[in-house]
C-alpha cells in the first residue's frame, strides 16, 4: 500500500548523520580491490577509502602495506625485491619485512645501522586474503573479524564459480551504491538496453519496501511491479507499444543491499554482485562478481556464456555505459526524492544504525539498535 | 582638447563598484547564447551568467530550462523526448513541460505518482525568444523586457541580412569589452593584420570621448585620428614607412557601445557587432554578428563576401587570434591606464551608473542618474 | 666515529625555520636560468623564484625585465622589437628601453603621451649576465654582488671547457638538492645505471660528515666509504655478487655544496656541477654543467665524450630518470631521517645559518654566526 504524498515527503526528508559524512565510506570492513591475477611478481598500487596501499604477492601469499617509506615519503610500489620476503625502497634500500612492515635493514647505512632498532619506523601493515579471484584488504581498527564475514556466502560455496572485474569510476561511491539499491531507475534508463532485449520490463512498481533478512546481513528490496502500459495524465500511454519479441520475464529481479557497499542481483540461474569500493570523494572502484553454481562441463558454459554476451551486454553496456554516466553526473544536494526512493532512504537509514563501529566504539557506549522495521518505507 | 597628465590620471583611477562586481555579468537582460541553426532536435547545454542552461526546440519553438533534474541532479540535456512538448529526465522518467518546467509525470512510480503534485518541484524556465538568427535567453528578475529591447535595431530593420557567430573564448567578459571599446590598441596590435592590409591606418588619435546618443541607449567613441607618422622622443619615427597599397581608408571607425556587452563597429557598407556574453569567470562567449542592409542578388553578394573573406580575415585573425589571444593573456589588475583609457573609463562609469537593475530595486529606491556627460573623459 | 642512535636521533631533529620558509629559494643571489645560445632575437619569457621575467638580447647583451606590461598586465614576451634597445608591447605599443624598464613611448597616444613623463610607470629590471654559456640573473635587493660571486670558480677558469644544460622538472628544490648532498642513495638507486657499469660502487659509507671549505663557501661532504660485501641481520648479504667487470673505482665520489643550491661532483678528469633554481612551489630548472680543463684538441676529445655518452648515461638516465622520478615522487613531510641523513642536516643548518641576508638586513641587526663546525653532524 503506497503512503500518500505528505507522509512520504516527510520520511524521505529523515536524516542520517554517520551516512552523510561516510564521503570515504565505513572503516573496519573488508574490501575487495583487485583481481587476484593481477598481482604478479611486481607490486602494485591501489587507493581504498583515502589509503595509498601496495599490494606485494610474497611466495603466493599477497601482503598489503602502506604505500610510503617513512624515510622520505617515496612510494614503496617502486621499490624492488632484493631478498625474499621483503620490499626494498628503491631511494636508499630501507628494507622492509613484507608481512609485519618491520624495517629489517636500511642498506646504505651498512649492517649495524641503529635505524633499524627503533620502533616507531615501521610501515603500516593491512590484513589482506584472496577468495574468490579478489585480494580483499581490511581497513579498520583490530581485531579484524575473518574475511568470510564480508563476503556473500553465495560466492563462498564449493561448487561456486566466479568471475570477477574491477573497474575505477567517477563519482561517489554512495551515489553507485544508491543507483544499486534503487530499481525503479531500471524501467527507464534501461529500457532499451540490449541486455534485457528480449525481456518483458515493468513499467513501474508499488509497495517498494526494504526487509531485512533473517540472518540481519541482507537488506532485501521487494516491491509490485506493473507490467502494463498506463495512461498517464497529461502525456499519454506510456510504456509506448514494445517490440512482440518481449516476452520473456514477467519475473522482478530481487535485489538485496549489504554493508560496507555490496548490492547482489538473482538473475535466472546466476547471480551478479556489485562492489562499490570507495577511492576518494570523487572516485569508486566498481567491483562486478558474476556467479554460478556449477561445475565440469557446466563451468565451461557458464565461463562461454558471461565472456560471449554477460560481460559486453551487462557489465560494460548496462554498468558502465548507462549506470556508469549517471552516477559520474550526478550533482547533488539537493535532492527532491520521490515514492520508490524508499529503497534509497532504507538504506541510508540502515547504514546509519548498522554500520560497524571500531572495537574501541563497541566496548563502550554503542547506542542500541532500533527495530529493523523503522527502516523500511513501508509501515 | 586634451588633458594634461595628472588631471587624466585622476580621472582614469575613479571607482566603479557595480562594475567591478559584475564578474559574471549584469543580470535582467536578454543574451545572445547560440545560433538558432545549431538547435535541431538534441537538446544542447550551455553555461551563461553561471548558470546551465538546457535548450530545447519543441515543435518549432526554443525554450530555455535550468539544466538539472531536481530530483538527483542529472542534467536534462541528456534527457530524451519522451512525449511531444515535454522533456524526459534520462535517469528515472521524471517529465517536464518543455514550455513551464512543470513536472507532470514521474513515469517510473506510476500514474498516480504523488510527486506531480507537489508545487515546489519543478524546473526553472527562462524566458527564450529566437531573433536574427540567434537564440536569445533572459537571465534577471521579472518582469522581463521584450527581446527587441535588447537587439540592436538595425539588425532588426526588414531588410537586414544578418550572419551570426557564437565562440567560447577564454578571459573575462570585462576585457574582451574593454578590448573592443578601446580604439588605441587596433592602432598597434592589428596594425598588420590582413583584413586592413589596403587600408591607411590611423598612427594615434586625439581627443577621445565617449557621448550617449540621443536615445541613450549607445556610449559612442569619438576621437580624431592622425595618419601622418610622426618623431617620437628617444625611438623615432612611427609609424615607419608602410606599403604604397595602403591607399583606402582615412575614415575613422565609429564605434558604440551598449549594454549589457554590444559593441557595434560600423565598416563601409556593412555592421559588425560584437556581444560579450559572460560564462564563468574565465570564459565568455564572443557572439559576432555581421550584417548589411540589402535584397535580392545583394544578400547574395553579401553572403559570398562574408564567407570569402570577412569571416576568416576579420573574424578569425584579427578577432579570435590577435583579440582573443591579448583577451585571454591579460592579468589585471592592478592596471595603469593611459589617455586613450578614457573610452574604458567612460564605459565603466556607463555600466555603473546605467547596467539595469532588477524590478524590485526599481520600485524601491533607485538612485537617480547622474547627467550624462559627466561619464565622458571630456570636461 | 658513529654515533649512537638516540643521539643520531636527535641531532637528525633539529630545526632550521628560515630553510623550511625557503619554498622559492633564497633571494640575494645570481642563478643561471637559461643557456645562451637559446636566447636570440625572440624575446624568452622564464619563471624563477616565482617571479616572471623576460629575457631579451638586445646588440649582443642580455637584459632582464619583469614579464608584465604595467598598463593591462600582458606579457611583454608577446611583445615586438619595434626600435633597436626597446622593447613594445603587443597590445598598444607601449615601448620600454630595455636596459632600464624606462617607458619611453606609447606609440597610440602619440608622441606627447602624458605617460612616459609618470616616474612610477617602469617596468622592473634584473640584473642579468654571460657567463660560461649561462644566462645568469640576480633575483634580490640591490646593490648585488658581481655575478662570479656566484660561480664556481673553476667553471670560470681560463681553459675550462664548459657545457651547460638546462631544465625545467618537478618537485621542490630543496628536494632536489638534498637528493645530491645525499650520497647514500646513489649505492642503491644508482647502483645499476649504465652510466657506473664498469665501476665498483660501495655498499655503504661510515662517518659522513660535512666540512666546510677553507674560503667558506662550500660545505663539503666526507665519508669513508666501504667496498665489501656485508651480512645483514635478516636479510644476508648485500650487495650480492655483481659483474666481474666492475673493477675500475674504489676512488669516492667527492662531492661539495653551495649556496644557494649548488652541488659540485668531481669525477677523474672533469667537474660536474648541478644548480637547482626554484621555479614554484613544485618546479625547479635543473642546470647541469660539465666542465673539463683542457684545450685545443683535448677540447674537441671532450665535447666528443660528452655527447657520445655522458650526456645521455649520466645526464638523461642517472638525473632525469632516476634522480629526477624520485624528487618528483617524495612526500614529504613527515619525514624520518637516518645517519647517512647528517649530510642533509648538515645542509639545512648551513642554509640556514649562512644563506645571504638582504643588504637592509645585514646593515641593521644580522645575528652573529655560529661556529661552523656546529654545523656538521661529526662532534
Amino acid at each position: 500500500m503506497q503512503e500518500g504524498p505528505s507522509a512520504s515527503q516527510d520520511s524521505l526528508a529523515s536524516r542520517w548523520p554517520r551516512y552523510e559524512a561516510a564521503v570515504l565510506g565505513f572503516r573496519h570492513y573488508w574490501y575487495p580491490v583487485l583481481e587476484s591475477r593481477k598481482l604478479g611478481r611486481r607490486p602494485r598500487t591501489i587507493t581504498v577509502l583515502g589509503e595509498k596501499i601496495v599490494l606485494v604477492r610474497d611466495n603466493g601469499k599477497v601482503r598489503a602495506l602502506q604505500d610510503r617509506c617513512p624515510h622520505r615519503g617515496v612510494p614503496l610500489s617502486a621499490g624492488r625485491r632484493e631478498f625474499p620476503g621483503f620490499l626494498t625502497c628503491r631511494y636508499h634500500g630501507w628494507t622492509y619485512d613484507i608481512a609485519t612492515g618491520e624495517l629489517v635493514a636500511a642498506l646504505t647505512d651498512g649492517p649495524d645501522s641503529p635505524i633499524c632498532g627503533l620502533a616507531d619506523v615501521r610501515v603500516k601493515t593491512y590484513p589482506v586474503e584472496e577468495r574468490v579471484g579478489l585480494i580483499w584488504v581490511y581497513i579498520g581498527d583490530e581485531p579484524h573479524p575473518a574475511v568470510e564475514a564480508d563476503i556473500p556466502e553465495e560466492l563462498l560455496m564449493p561448487d561456486a564459480v566466479v568471475i570477477p572485474l574491477v573497474e575505477l569510476r567517477k563519482g561517489d561511491w554512495r551515489y553507485a551504491m544508491e543507483n544499486a539499491v534503487d530499481e525503479s531507475h531500471a524501467r527507464y534508463l534501461h529500457r532499451k538496453t540490449p541486455f534485457a532485449f528480449f525481456r518483458k520490463f515493468p513499467a513501474y512498481q508499488t509497495n517498494v519496501r526494504m526487509m531485512p533478512s533473517e540472518d540481519g546481513k541482507w537488506l532485501r528490496r521487494l516491491s509490485k511491479p506493473v507490467f502494463d502500459s498506463a495512461e498517464y495524465p497529461r502525456v499519454g500511454q506510456w510504456p509506448k507499444k514494445e517490440g512482440f519479441w518481449r516476452k520473456a520475464g514477467g519475473q522482478v529481479i530481487v535485489g538485496g543491499a549489504r554493508l560496507p557497499g555490496i548490492f547482489s542481483v538473482g538473475h535466472k540461474n546466476w547471480l551478479d554482485f556489485q562492489i562499490f569500493v570507495p577511492v576518494d570523494a570523487d572516485h569508486q572502484l566498481t567491483v562486478q562478481v558474476s556467479m554460478r553454481r556449477t561445475r565440469g562441463l557446466g563451468a565451461l558454459i557458464w565461463r562461454l556464456r558471461y565472456w560471449t554476451y554477460i560481460r559486453f551486454f551487462h557489465h560494460v553496456i548496462l554498468q558502465r555505459w548507462e549506470d556508469g554516466f549517471i552516477v559520474g553526473a550526478i550533482d547533488a544536494p539537493p535532492e527532491y526524492l520521490f515514492r520508490p526512493d524508499v529503497s534509497i532512504v532504507g538504506w541510508r537509514k540502515w547504514c546509519d544504525e548498522k554500520a560497524r563501529r571500531s572495537p574501541a566504539e563497541v566496548a563502550g557506549t554503542q547506542p542500541k539498535a532500533k527495530p529493523a522495521d523503522a527502516l523500511t518505507g513501508a509501515k
